[in-house]
């Protein structure tokens, strides 16, 4: 069995385990919620002994993919196997006695701006988001005054693997903002942008840099020019490029959003062009300005909104792209 | 209004933010479903069109300490104020038509295995537990391979605001457990130790130190001897050895643990004597052995389980006794 959620999730994703005994075993014993099979069979577990139905519906944005119903014993435990699910991030509904609730034990993701139950079927043929034994950066949680909103932000920073060792060297930098509805785990959490640039580079597919992970959208309370164009142009890369050792120059800085973040992401690139050597576009709409000036920088997009695992191709595809591994001679 | 949730949060608590559009309203103008006013009173808001009743239980524990129902004005918008309900951090259950259900966009945690809503009334004289305009450490979230267990496991550790800054200085470090219903998350979240420390070495209560959160308690299909012990032991102490600058000697190494961790506290503490000078039990049964050797060790016990803003009391009483800020002479 994999351990899937266990090794390769967000805290987020942890809420079903550690497990609660059932009547008789001791701690740690009751089967985890959702468990992935070596085969690709999701394998679901319940114990409840107060209802008389229960049912998931598996998701992908408004379509119902697959519907479930689990069996029960007669003395408390439910399960079902779950076969032949394609690839992809589902949306998972729990019906207890037809009502939709959220499974506090099974894993959970933010999903436009509510918390949600998933669970995911890795791409067969793709490992590059998983964990895997290779040496892994860190992702650093840093509190960050913003004097554009007048509050502390929070700011989920990425370094490498080779950051802690290599104590004189500075790294290209890439400025990564969420959705409106998303906030400065997404990219981590679910995209695993961090898992993927271990990967990349320890095949020496790009060269090892810094994330700094955003939440797009204003607070509540916020002078009108607050926007996070300035937020991130005035608060954030002064303060990253303070804090840490990145090549302060534009060839080695990029920046990229997700849905809504990604028009933020378009305009900071439009009015800054000189600060940036890459832009990348992950859904909501791309500017014809942008396209047009697509030959300045490394340009990358993607609009297909089905499934996360198509976004974080593209993702992998930008990465590459943006910070390429220099040749070298022999 | 104070940014409570916002700024004072973990990203789990996150979720009554960003907003999503009520009907007609741009997005970010939705009000907060939780928010704490500067007279301590709480507001609660929902939108809502699809239900007849929507009620909210507070409770510490088991016991119910206010039950709430909040207010519709017939066009989807529910309210209700919530006056002198004492300091403390409260389990929230939302029952919507009678029905008890996670509520999305409200602040969520943790407790004892689940997810569940909750909110916190901080204590008028103690602002140790708060995000303050000081100097911030770091937590850092690092991948850590193992060899006990067979799996990657995921510590958070805490580096103190000098650290970048003086990069010969070595730290004192403090080992903490989670209770086996917690993870690594639960120290930073739940307990705020990383904001306590932040304001503690502030004001010059106690040395910086490094503190190391894991999760206690076992993984499904390990060998039978694979112990939170060993995982500590042979695992984590070494892992943390290798890669932050602590300094490596017994007299700045502590344990403290939550729960369940307290006792497993309490076995390494008792089996690794020399390794430890300072032993904290949260909750959990303090053991005899670590009473009459409570001498040779700072000790530090709270078992009052009503409450987190108590537990949270001593934690900061034990962070101040282990590593004191030795006087400097004149």
């Amino acid at each position: 069995m994999r351990h899937l959620y266990a090794c390769n999730a967000g805290p987020l994703e942890f809420c079903q385990y550690p497990y609660t005994p059932k009547r008789g075993l001791p701690y740690g014993m009751e089967p985890q919620t959702v468990t992935l099979m070596d085969d690709g069979t999701l394998r679901l577990y319940v114990y409840q002994t107060l209802v008389k139905t229960i049912e998931v519906s598996f998701l992908l944005e408004e379509d119902e993919i697959r519907h479930v119903v689990l069996l029960s014993d007669g003395v408390g435990n439910w399960d079902a196997v779950v076969r032949e699910l394609p690839e992809g991030r589902y949306i998972m509904q729990w019906y207890f006695d037809g009502i939709c609730k959220i499974n506090c034990r099974a894993p959970l993701c933010y999903h436009r701006g509510k918390i949600c139950n998933f669970a995911e079927i890795p791409e067969k043929n793709n490992d590059d988001f998983l964990l895997k034994e290779v040496p892994h950066g860190t992702v650093r949680q840093e509190y960050l005054f913003s004097d554009v909103y007048g509050v502390y932000t929070n700011c989920w920073i990425y370094t490498p693997p080779s950051y802690e060792k290599e104590k004189e060297r500075q790294y290209p930098v890439l400025y990564l903002l969420s959705g409106t509805q998303g906030n400065e785990t997404t990219w981590i959490w679910n995209m695993k942008a961090d898992l993927l640039l271990d990967n990349l580079v320890h095949e020496n597919k790009c060269q090892e840099m810094i994330m700094v992970c955003t939440a797009a959208g204003k607070y509540e309370d916020c002078e009108e020019d607050a926007s996070t164009e300035a937020f991130i142009c005035k608060d954030v890369i002064p303060f990253v490029e303070a804090h840490f050792r990145v090549i302060p120059d534009g060839r080695n800085r990029a920046v990229a959003g997700l849905e809504e973040g990604s028009l933020l992401a378009q305009d900071i690139y439009l009015h800054n062009q000189r600060c940036f050597s890459g832009i990348g576009v992950f859904g909501g709409t791309l500017q014809k300005k942008v396209y047009e000036n697509g030959h300045k920088a490394v340009l990358c997009f993607c609009t297909e909104e089905k499934n996360v695992q198509m976004w974080r191709g593209a993702v992998s595809d930008m990465i590459q792209a943006l910070f390429r591994k220099e040749e070298k001679g022999e």
